[in-house]
């Protein structure tokens, strides 16, 4: 709500040993992936090779009623998509999952990610007569694997020869008339997962959360690089693509997934507890209570109690009645757009010196609002702890970290921003001790956003949309 | 209402001068297109090469509001599309127009009619790696504009190209991002006209009654197999694809197209009075009144008056408040479906001798249930003429007229037809006739429906979804 | 469309032997009574003495679809309601049938008309503590029957007794938690009617079109003054206050009633066509063709065009896909907010002297630009005629033909009126022939709108909301 | 979500000191009290004593919008009203605020409490003609106001005279042509507050969190019996009915009101700590994790921990995205309809200890699936600990706990009730200390339905719809 950072999205795939009502499963996995993409969404669903679908724009909540899941008819695979996605009259042919057919018959895809070189495949395949209903990576993707599945015996395959051609971010679940496919670049940017069904089917997800919520038991994350098959004879893996370490997103971990979900390995409920540590050592101070920005500061802020022994409290009532859109106060009237959706318990916070954990700060407008929450609720002192470092960097890998203009560490020094704010004093989570929070995941981190160094080649400049090519005729 | 015959869709584009309200004018257009497809609409909006549009399922007054219509920007060019089509989940990709990007910039598509080697086009650009979105016609047009795009100088010189590829029935307006194209197939099945505007613009429709709505001239009538061209420097025409005299659908004349319209110079309220006044002459009766159905059979039936000299009469009252999804009558109760939307002026009819006049005879249900209707109100005989020789064969270039199984005339002789509905006598209109009704028009006729015999050769068998292939992997 | 004058209400109900869908039979009888209101709508269903509705704004087919019908018991009585009332805020409270409930149980009305000492009787129940959740009249009339209830061994006695109490326009149906009534004001100004189901059950509508709807039998109109009841024991008939011969809204004859509907055993059809005959004596021109205003005028135009000899022709095109909101024409732009609805057929009317008729004329304005309409298509000659005297007068008993300022007739001379229209010549039909189109009707006629006399006393002043009065506190 | 007890309604009014968009101030207000009423709300502006309204079944979020809301006038006076309710056909009626006109000019009613001599009050006025058009307490409130108002000189003096003939539970928020008034009931069984705005208005609301929200200082809250008057002179108040000490609903502290509210003078998120102290003290165990259900649990979790020195732990994950309707988990399939909602996270829980502290234990039924989830996620112990005494007895007093039936405690003993739920040891707060939670608020406590004794005499059944009368007729 607050935030400003957002990840751009979430997948999710299932195979069922027998025809089932794959799209229901589907609505729920999206469900417990919603915080990864709130813009749009959409179930596909492969009833014996023919595909149905629906998408919309809105929550999975919104887009999907009693009505809409029980018209798509019943089938063993499925496949479904949220997405943040900027907005614009585009959008509709944006919502993904993507649907089409090519000489081999129908294929679905549904991506997490971006692409770095999505401009210069796309042109390629225009300069051969390829047209785009999108402009979104997610058709050029369609293309590659189309292309190669021409000179390749099967799906798998021609997304094996694919993944050469492009590079970037790309966390994919794939329905071809026959098989679930799922696949994760060779850097494993973003995460995802696979988990197994009682019956024997199996399910692949952005995030375990979403495992949990179909009742499938977690088996393990797919490889940075692999391609995994599934289909009537079981799981099978093709890792020819597999030759590096993964360097996962390390704000996977500070803010964009569940804290009940678990990434190569590691809790990340666990990991903000310890960044929250990390940040007490890092900056300590004395004070009365600790209490967290909700909901994403506060297990930072209980790992932050935890190391310090500062008590925790409770500072913050969230006002969980969020609606279709948001009514703006009106001028003139004595509304607060960030006191409707949060206001303070004056009793917790008066005459405290209270240190108070987010996860980052982006523009600094909503961390200084809050600030004055707190100081005018009566608390002496406020100490503003981030439990990330500062953002100096735009990311190319599927978050929308995007213009240093909006950074404002890109603009200020730490004490400017401290008296930006309003804090007593302002401390981040060192670029160093960042990749410590879950020093028990079986991975490397990217922090390109955090230090300007990317585990691969970036492009010179980002365009907002990449496809806004000049018109020539 | 009641016909069960399907026109399949109607087009309309706009190039102002200035930038306008464009968006506007297509809603009009679109609107008075309406009779020609019902289920769903979209508008393209060309503001200086960038592309903004909204489609949807439903009327056009149904998926245009003035909130969607005022978010389109002003523009020079836009077009517009309404649609009939068969249902399903993959609908949504297949509203038109479509939009696509190709190397040269964008282009949008609005199509009327069938193409008949549109499955041997895919198949071939498949071959090459190409993806489809929808099912339907229009997108292999868009390929293979795409394709001849990259040999040629110009949008219409890849048209003209295209051309010789595509076989069938096809009435196009395209936008590229600075031209309005509008083209008609060498045949010249569906009609297509061009209107002038005030202040130098030019509009193209479906029918004239569009051009009127918004306020435009009518010109002329786009050429069979011609291309025209309109830009800043204004009006062009390529006619290296006319060939022929044009063989227009002469169902047009007869049901489908708005009686204020005029198509080939020809008036269709007139066309329809002169069909029912050779109905007179080919099947005189003694009666008291001749009465129309509503709204398709009252200019026949006035006519019929006028030749036969028996009064003309208003025997039927349709109630006009259609409704978004119509309520079926529950079962035990007294209700009709029909006679919900079609009461009896009892006073006109009881006692007399009635002449009742429709366009046409699909499956034989509703004129058996408007003939019962009839007698129940006391009328003592019922003389069933109809404006148009039976349906005996399928179309293939834009009509639903599809499957010998439904049509009632490929089951039964005209003596069964007549009992089978309960009338008293029952005359057609003779196949030699139908074609005369719209005489003075300057255009041959394709009357395939009525006698098998098309001009130009159509494929063994036409499956419904033509793109529904075999799954091969 | 056109017109500018409503009816202000349809009622309609029904008792059936057994336990039935009734809320879809109302459904199909309020959308026979559509004509009579579009603004609001509701219906109330009777379950064994549980009262269960559903109302809206709306049209019948907005307001109500399958999964509301459906959400509606079975039950043996029911009642609904359709309104044409003035937009507000209170609207809501105003949608008809009300529920209320008094010492002896549920109560449901619905209403057809408007009483002249409304204030003046509520202003009596308010100073005994009475208090209001609407401005409607008829919740004047719960209060009225209540009070008589009290004092009374049944719901007929007290609607007996509280007769005497209200005066004006009521065709009245009333729902207890056994009983359908239906009573109609002692001079019987709005229609009323009875007719029987096949298995012995009764329906009582505003007119017969919504009898045949559900396939009941007209029976007879409910008499000025009757009250009828209708139980388990059948139909009974209390006529105590039945002392005049009726004086019938004549203009439900013009214009108010479907041309199906059958009023005090006169067709509505044809004194339409008997209007359109005197109208042809009375105003008589050399002419070659004789044009309808669709809908309303069509019936007069055949009329005339049989009296006179002048053939019958369609001049206009309707569009009939009326959405839920009228965009309106942007401005700068060609359209034409009643070209967009109606179209001239061109080749009926160009080089022709055209005669036009219409049922009325209020402000002038459409007529005048459909006359201009005619004439652009190249009409010589324009010759209005008009199926109703000019209206000089408000109408106390529930149309909205209230203000003097906006009635044309009240400000110009008829031959003013002419030029303002731009007609060549106009004729109305005489106040003396407009109660004489519907002679055979067993019925008197008020025609005060033409007259400025009226049946009964009426207010000096007629404020267009009865109950804004002063706020005291 | 999972608790199953609801109050029934939240109340909030303004008063500007100069006509401003005070629908939107109790829009937020009414936003702000959400959780004490989800199903249906309203808002009422008075500009210069003309009532406008707007009300609707849903969330405050889905019955406004910018529309709506920007449609409703600007003015001095508002009222608002948020409801829970049983459902039923008829909810339409009961939305609240109930607006209505008496003789001395309109008056609005917002109502947040339960009448026990309803049904006598109501009959009575019955019996002397009055009409109702709901089945709510409020119209029976509204009539004894608009009697009193006859012999008053002010509709405060008539309120006086009218709180001796209710009895009950009456948190009133009032609007006449000029006046917001606020009143309690003798016994203060529902909160109510005053705050005061920076320029001089007043705004009243049923808890403090929505004085906060539009920016107001917390003044004091209405005392029991008060009667508070705001005009353009300011504030006045009338005591003549404040005889008692108040008895306020205990339950508000522990599960109702916001955490963020003051209820006099005490900070309910205080209040829940304690709780959690006292039952640490009543009911320890040796425990490695104390966890609370959220949200309602958290606080008196963090009580728990804080007396008995075990760690704070944060166990549960609940999915926010809550939507329009939830979307049942379909038979065959592997979701679970709480763990759709509330996920586990299991490395906080699995090997350990756990407290598990939850407000309150209605059916049993969610508490034994959450206690299911701990232990598939690897709980080696799960103590259950409820901050509250077992509901024995319906509550009268404007709460859903009403049935015997479907109290757990009611049917089961403790030992019983721990091990239908799964637990492995169970503790409630004892009803001696329930009330010392709040011990520092200036009010006794009424703690009925944990004891079987209330504050006042109660009848001896309490019909789910109380006005569901007999039908006589």
């Amino acid at each position: 709500m607050f935030n400003g950072i957002h990840e751009e999205c979430g997948v999710f795939g299932i195979y069922s040993r027998t025809p089932a009502n794959v799209a229901h499963s589907v609505f729920y996995g999206l469900y417990a992936l919603q915080h990864r993409g709130q813009e749009s969404c959409g179930i596909v669903v492969n009833d014996c090779g023919v595909f149905s679908y629906h998408k919309g724009l809105g929550l999975v909540n919104e887009v999907f009623n009693n009505e809409n899941l029980s018209s798509l008819p019943k089938g063993k695979i499925a496949i479904g998509h949220c997405r943040y996605s900027t907005t614009g009259n585009l959008t509709a042919a944006n919502i993904q999952p993507i649907v089409v057919r090519h000489i081999k018959g129908p294929m679905a895809i549904a991506h997490n990610g971006n692409l770095i070189n999505a401009l210069d495949v796309r042109r390629e395949y225009e300069l051969r007569g390829a047209i785009f209903h999108s402009t979104s990576d997610t058709e050029v993707i369609s293309y590659a694997i189309t292309e190669a599945r021409l000179t390749s015996g099967s799906i798998q395959e021609a997304l094996e020869k694919a993944m050469s051609k492009i590079r970037g971010a790309y966390s994919l679940v794939i329905m071809s008339a026959k098989k679930l496919i799922a696949a994760r670049d060779p850097d494993g940017f973003r995460p995802l997962c696979i988990g197994t069904l009682p019956d024997g089917g199996y399910v692949v997800a952005s995030e375990s959360c979403a495992l949990d919520s179909v009742g499938a038991e977690y088996l393990r994350d797919v490889l940075p690089g692999e391609i995994v098959v599934i289909n009537d004879e079981g799981l099978t893996s093709i890792k020819t693509n597999c030759k590096k370490k993964g360097t996962l997103c390390v704000f996977e971990f500070v803010y964009f997934a569940r804290p009940d979900s678990v990434i190569g390995g590691c809790s990340v409920h666990n990991a903000r507890i310890r960044a929250g540590k990390f940040l007490a050592k890092e900056h300590p101070v004395d004070a009365d209570i600790v209490i967290g920005v909700p909901d994403s500061g506060l297990d930072a802020a209980l790992g932050y109690s935890l190391e310090s022994g500062i008590p925790y409290g409770v500072g913050f009532i969230k006002n969980r009645y969020v609606g279709r859109t948001f009514i703006q106060p009106v001028q003139g009237m004595r509304e607060d757009s960030v006191r409707i959706k949060l206001n303070v318990i004056k009793k917790v916070v008066e005459g405290k010196r209270v240190v108070l954990v987010d996860d980052s700060i982006v523009r600094g407008t909503t961390s200084g609002r809050i600030v004055d929450l707190i100081r005018s609720a009566g608390a002496k002192e406020v100490h503003m702890r981030i439990s990330s470092p500062p953002f100096i960097s735009p990311c190319y890998f599927g978050t929308d970290i995007d213009s240093k203009d909006k950074l404002i560490a890109c603009q200020m020094s730490i004490p400017e921003i401290t008296k930006h704010i309003g804090a007593d004093t302002l401390g981040y989570l060192s670029t160093e001790n960042v990749i410590r929070i879950a020093e028990d995941a079986d991975t490397g981190f990217c922090r390109g956003c955090f230090t300007g160094e990317y585990p691969i080649d970036v492009p010179d400049e980002m365009p907002k949309d990449k496809f806004e090519q000049k018109l020539v005729e």
